[in-house]
């Protein structure tokens, strides 16, 4: 079971997506179900729940094959729901680790710009859309609309002066996420916040892999542009592990559920090439992970 | 008048300060009052309210001396009521410019230091915490702990795109911070966010003061450290104005009510002396402006 955040009638709403199929509304289904358990309405307050809602969430997931004609039960091609980014509005700026990858921090500069500490920015929450949603170019703003495809953590349970060896147990799942940046603006204005947090520069999902699925294992994820293959690596290539952003990052300032950490890029960004191949107008950019899916947008100038 | 956020019977609620004597729970003076208006519990749903929210604070503001004995009344010395941060927990991190005073820019390096465009970087929600609270010294984990007095205003209403000339049209008010910082995480993880982020870093308040009251006029700004005066200046020496950082800012990223722009502080923080002054346990930090008020924390480890 993965978890997703559909838009139905004009509400957004925590849902399962069971074997990429199928969506299951789960406060309706909880209601059908006549269980105990209230199923929270957004995936914020699903993760507030953490092991309880997800419990609920799995025990309803995987009697969904017997119910596949109820009403809370749709096709994910569904003309009635639209995937939303799992989180679509975060309670706070999203936390990126910047060069994460050493071919990547290469690519920027050289072997100087490899970090002995973790580079730590933020995206504002505002940069946030879903799959398939259009990512702005800026065209009045940048020259040069970049991607960065990554793997995000959500936390699930507060902490602070989390260690690294107990990290995963702050952990509520995972997502795909596209650090879109401008870099004339992260140039310019030195600190990374504003070239990386320009409207649409945050494409988030499609689903939450609860953390239980995919802890210890290492994960891949690929960057596609126009079907091309840009960016392709493996979570054990980063330089500072999940667990280990997480211990740096909680080591004075309190992690709360909900916050979402953006582990890093891999090499293959546009800027990486000679010349750079920044995107343009009509550009379609997809994010992979196996066993977390697929998140794709078209940059598209209104 | 102006606004404050008050603890009382462990609820956190707006209210007017009236004559820096008398504090009015607007929520309840309305009731009392029978208005038609329904005042609003919070700080952050009052901005959403804007103007309607401002002008019937003013009208009960206007005639509190004839109710000081109403039940909705306290002296600002009542044990009843705790000061908070005006907005104790905001929506996103707080958006703050770097560098955006000439003399502070010279002190952290050289001239070379003064920038040709605004450098923004944020620190953490959880930063946040409200007059007379204590500063975690987070002794594990810096031994550069530095004050920043500056100057914040609070935006009032969505917008992007926001030209200069109309800047002020979309503050709500402004209020006093202290942008506390860890001089060694900031310089070791070369983004700014987490060596302003550990908790306790955001001291903020006392009050804000509506927008109304304060444009088109140059404030004061001055930090003390146990009555030692460390920086002292007026916001007509900022190198981009108010105006001029939202117009940066909100060139691809829409600004929304409640928002929070730090805008710089000037010469005279501890990294600035030779040797450094940095902040140590039991020091007492007090951010002033004439007109807006002072902002009072001490450093305690606890």
């Amino acid at each position: 079971m993965k978890l997703v955040t559909i838009e139905i009638n004009k509400e957004e709403k925590a849902a399962a997506l069971v074997n990429e199929e199928y969506v299951i509304d789960l406060q309706e289904a909880g209601k059908a179900y006549n269980v105990d358990y209230r199923f929270p309405r957004t995936m914020l307050e699903a993760i507030d729940d953490g092991e309880n809602f997800l419990a609920e969430a799995e025990k309803i997931a995987a009697s969904a094959h017997n119910h596949l004609d109820a009403s809370y039960v749709y096709p994910l091609s569904s003309m009635e729901i639209t995937l939303k980014a799992p989180i679509p509005v975060p309670r706070k700026n999203i936390i990126c680790a910047g060069k994460n990858y050493a071919d990547h921090a290469m690519e920027m500069g050289s072997a100087a710009d490899i970090p002995d500490h973790p580079i730590i920015f933020t995206k504002s929450p505002t940069t946030v859309i879903g799959p398939e949603e259009p990512i702005d170019p800026h065209t009045d703003v940048t020259d040069a609309l970049d991607y960065e495809g990554e793997i995000a953590v959500i936390i699930g349970k507060t902490g602070k002066g989390i260690k690294a060896e107990e990290a995963e147990d702050y952990i509520f799942g995972c997502t795909l996420l596209n650090d879109v940046t401008a870099r004339d603006l992260q140039t310019r204005h030195k600190q990374f916040f504003l070239g990386k947090s320009l409207d649409t520069f945050c494409p988030m999902g499609p689903a939450i892999v609860p953390v239980k699925h995919w802890k210890g294992k290492t994960m891949s994820l690929k960057t596609l542009v126009n079907d091309e293959i840009r960016q392709e690596t493996t979570t054990d290539k980063m330089i500072f592990s999940i667990s280990q952003l997480i211990e740096v990052i909680s080591r004075g300032m309190t992690l709360e559920p909900g916050d979402i950490i953006a582990t890093g890029t891999p090499a293959g960004v546009g800027k990486g090439f000679n010349p750079p191949k920044y995107l343009n107008d009509g550009d379609e950019v997809v994010v992979q992970s196996v066993g977390i899916g697929q998140l794709k947008n078209t940059v598209n100038k209104k």
